[in-house]
C-alpha cells in the first residue's frame, strides 16, 4: 500500500493522493439506500487526462481495483469501492466546462462538472442540456456513466441521446476519443454509446461532447387530478399521440403528493373536496419559444385532460409549478425521511403502467409492504418506495416488481443503474446468454477486471 | 458445400436454399460504386428467427462465413459476400411488420420490411418513422447495420436514435432480446447500441422495435441561393440557432443542382441571371402539426435567409418540393450515371464545413481531380463524388479528404458506413487502440469470425 500511495503522488503529487484518515465518510458512500458504505485504500484526485491514464497504468500493472466516482449522487452503490484495497478515482478536480460552442450546438465538459453549473453557463446563451434527472449537484462523469435520464425525457431521451464523444482512458492506461462534434457517424463500433452506461466498468470518462438546444423561453406547467390511478396512466399515451410534445410527464399518486407538498409547505390551492376524491395526479410540463403558441398547447390540453376524465384542471402560477416540480425530484429524499427501506426504477412500456401499478399493489398486499410512489409517466419509468423492514420480504417484494416488469416487456432500471445494489436481481433475471456476452464485452476492455469490479457483474 | 447446402436445406427447406446457377446477380454485390461483386457459395432465405438460429449454428460449426443481405441497397460493399465459399443469409422473407403500437408508439419490424413499406402502414395512423436516407426500398435491417441517416437527422436523429430494442441471432446461433418499447434504460451494458451500425460484423438482427412519431400534417419548402458555397454553409449554424427546427437542411452545390433537375426535367422558376450568379442553394424544410405555424415560421425563416445573404427565397410549391427533394435523394444515381468513381460522405462539425470545403477544393486541384456535391448541412454530413479515374490518384484523394476530416474532428462515414470499399481508409486513419479494441468487441460475439469477415475490420 505505501508502494501504491507513493506511485500515485508520483502522477497526482501527493497532496491529491488521500490514505488513512484523510479519506473522509462521503467517498465511501453514495446515495443508495441499501449500500454499505466502504472506505478505500485511496482516494486519488486527478486534474488532467494524462494523470487519469497514469492511475489506471498503476492500478492495472498491481491489479487494484479502481472505482470512479463524480459527485456521489448515483442510487445504486455504483461509486462505493469494491473492497478495501480498491482506490477511488474522484473527478472533483477535472470539473471544467471546457467549451460552449454556440455554432455547433455542443458543449465539451469534464467529468467534473455539474448540472447545475452547466445549466448556469448556458443560461446566457440561450442554450439548454436537456437532461434533468432530479440532483442538479449531480455530476456530468456521473450522468454518463449511469445513462442518467429524468423528467424531461419523454421530450429529449436520455444522457445518451445527448452525448456526442468522449474522451475515455481504458483500463491499460490508453486514452482513446470516440465520436465528436456530430450526430451522424457508421465508421466502427459505437465505442460512445457502450461506456454510457456501463457504470465505471468499461473505462473512465474524461471529457464528453454534450449536445446543446435552443433554450425555449416560455413554460407552462398544467396539474390535473383525476379519480384513480388507472386514469391517469390510460391519459398519458393519449396526450403524447396529440402532438403537443410535452416536456415533463409525470404521474404522482396521492400518498407522494401530499408527502411531498408537506415535505415543502406547497399549498397547491386544489380545494379539499377534490383532494379527497383525487387518488393520483398529472403533472404536464410544456415549453415553446413562442408565447401564444403556448398558451394555444396549455387551451389545447385542459380540454384533452377534462375528456380523459380529470376531476379539474389548474394551470400552475411559475412559482407554484417550480414548487412542485422541485418537490417532486425531493420525492427520493422524503421517501428516505419516512424510512423506505429501498426503491426501485422499473421502466415499462408506456401503455404497460396501469398493468404494472396493478400488479405492485398485489405484490405490496402479498408481501405485508406498502409500496408508494410517482413517475416519469411519459416514458413508464416508474419510480416506487418500498417499506419492508424485513430483508427476506422486501427482496420478494423487489425480485417480484422487476419479474413483473421484465414480463410486460420492461427493465429493472430506467435511470439509477444496476450497480452493485440490484446486480442480484440482475444476474438472477437477465438472460444468462445476455450476461455471458456481457463479461466477454468486460473482458475485451478490461482484461484484469480492475475497473470497478463487484459493480453490474461479478 | 454439398454437405452444407443439404444442413442448411434441413433448416429453411430446400427451396430456400439457392446454388450454383439459382444465385441472381443481384447476391453478388450491393450499390457501392468500387466493389468488385462475388457470387456466394450459397444464398439462404430463412422465413423465421429459428431458421436463422438453424443456419447460423451450421455455419458456426463448419466456420463458413455468413453476410446478411437486406435490399442490398448499401454503398460500401459491406453486403458483398467475403468470398465464394461464404452463404449470404437474405432477409427477402422476413418482411413483416408484426406490430404498430399506437399507445407505445413504436412499431415492431422484421429486417426485411422496407422503409417504403413502413411508411405506408404508418401513414393511417398518422405516425411516421422519421429516417429518411434517400432510399425508400432499403431494408430496416439494412439500416440497422449502417445506421442509416439521411436529410431529416437534422431533426430526428438517425437509425441510432430510433432503435429502441432488437433480436439477434449471435454468431453461436443463441437468440438475444435487448432494449424495448422504452426509451431510458440502465440495465447492463447497450447491446442495441453496440449492434446498430456493425455492419453484420456482430450479430445478425432479425427483429427491431422502432420508435415512432405523431406525423406533422403540414410541410413547407424554402430554397435559397446563394452567392458562394461559403455563405450557404456559414447560414447553417445560424438557422439552427433560431429554434425552427428545420426537419431538412441541406445545401446542394451549382454543379449538382444543374445535374438533379435536368435529370428528372424539374424547372424551378429561378431566372436565369439569379442562377448565373448562384454557387449553391440552400433546401430548408420544415413541418408542423398547424398550418399557421408553419406559415409564421416560413416567414420568419425568410427573413432570416435574406439578412444571411441569400440572392432571393422560394418558397417551393409542394409539387416542386417533393421533386426537388426527390432529385436530391438521387444525387447518388445522377452521379453514377455522370461517371462518378467514388463516393464519400464525411462528417464533420457542422460549422467545420466551410472549411473542409475550401481543403476539399485545394485537394481537388493538387490531384486534378474533379469532386462535386450535396450535403446534410444541418448536420455537417457532406456527400462528395469523385471524378478520378486513376486509382492511385483516386486512393490520395480520398485519403486525403478523410485525413482533412478527421483533422477538423470529423469521421470517415456519416451514414454510409465503412463495409469494404472504406476498410483500407479506416484501419490506416483510426487510432490502433481503438481498432485493436473493436477486434476484442468482435472476439466477444463472434470468436471464429464467421460474421461477414472482410468488412469493417480484416
Amino acid at each position: 500500500m505505501a508502494d501504491l500511495a507513493a506511485r500515485l503522488s508520483e502522477i497526482v503529487t501527493p497532496e491529491h493522493v488521500l490514505t488513512g484518515d484523510a479519506i473522509s465518510d462521503d467517498y465511501a458512500h453514495d446515495e443508495a439506500l441499501t449500500a454499505t458504505p466502504q472506505v478505500p485504500a485511496a482516494v486519488v484526485r486527478p486534474g488532467t487526462t494524462g494523470e487519469v491514464s497514469g492511475v489506471l497504468r498503476v492500478a492495472n500493472e498491481q491489479r487494484v481495483p479502481v472505482t470512479a466516482r463524480g459527485n456521489g449522487t448515483g442510487l445504486s452503490g455504483a461509486a462505493v469501492p469494491a473492497t478495501k484495497g480498491a482506490i477511488v478515482v474522484s473527478f472533483e478536480r477535472m470539473n471544467e466546462i471546457i467549451e460552449i460552442d454556440t455554432e455547433n450546438h455542443v458543449a465539451v465538459v469534464e467529468p467534473g462538472v455539474s448540472l447545475s453549473q452547466l445549466d448556469e453557463a448556458l443560461a446566457s446563451h440561450r442554450l439548454v442540456y436537456p437532461v434533468y434527472p432530479g440532483e442538479y449537484s449531480a455530476s456530468l462523469g456521473g450522468n454518463v456513466a449511469t445513462n442518467a435520464g429524468g423528467m424531461r425525457a419523454v421530450k429529449y431521451g436520455v444522457t445518451r441521446h445527448q452525448v456526442l464523444g468522449l474522451e475515455a482512458v481504458l483500463a491499460s492506461g490508453e486514452v482513446i476519443r470516440t465520436g465528436g462534434k456530430f450526430v451522424k457517424a457508421t465508421t466502427g463500433y459505437d465505442l460512445t454509446q457502450l461506456i454510457i452506461g456501463s457504470e465505471g466498468s468499461l473505462a473512465l470518462v474524461t471529457e464528453a461532447v454534450l449536445k446543446l438546444y435552443p433554450r425555449p423561453e416560455h413554460q407552462a406547467t398544467v396539474m390535473a387530478p383525476f379519480p384513480t390511478l388507472d386514469e391517469v396512466t390510460g391519459a398519458v399515451p393519449k396526450i403524447v399521440a396529440s402532438g403537443i410534445g410535452p416536456l415533463v410527464l409525470e404521474y404522482i399518486d396521492m400518498l407522494t403528493m401530499a408527502a411531498i407538498t408537506a415535505h415543502v409547505g406547497l399549498d397547491l390551492g386544489v380545494p379539499q373536496e377534490i383532494r379527497d376524491r383525487a387518488l393520483a395526479y398529472l403533472v404536464v410540463m410544456m415549453e415553446n419559444a413562442h408565447a401564444e403558441r403556448l398558451d394555444e398547447d396549455v387551451q389545447a390540453l385542459s380540454e384533452q385532460l377534462s375528456e380523459l376524465g380529470a376531476i379539474d384542471v389548474y394551470v400552475l402560477p411559475p412559482q407554484a409549478a417550480t414548487q412542485l416540480v422541485d418537490a417532486r425530484e425531493k420525492a427520493f429524499w422524503v421517501a428516505k425521511a419516512n424510512g423506505a427501506d429501498d426503491i426501485v426504477d422499473v421502466v415499462v412500456p408506456r401503455a404497460a403502467v396501469p398493468e404494472f401499478m396493478a400488479k405492485v399493489s398485489e405484490l405490496a398486499q402479498t408481501h405485508q409492504s406498502l409500496v408508494a410512489g410517482c413517475g416519469h409517466a411519459g416514458d413508464g419509468n416508474v419510480h416506487l418506495s418500498v417499506f419492508q423492514a424485513d430483508p427476506e420480504q422486501r427482496y420478494k417484494v423487489m425480485r417480484g416488481l422487476f419479474e413483473v416488469g421484465m414480463s410486460l416487456g420492461g427493465a429493472i432500471s430506467g435511470e439509477h443503474g444496476i450497480g452493485k445494489e440490484k446486480k442480484r436481481y440482475f444476474l438472477e433475471l437477465e438472460n444468462p446468454v445476455k450476461v455471458e456476452l456481457m463479461r466477454r464485452i468486460k473482458q475485451a476492455f478490461d482484461p484484469n477486471g480492475i475497473l470497478n469490479p463487484g459493480t453490474l457483474l461479478d
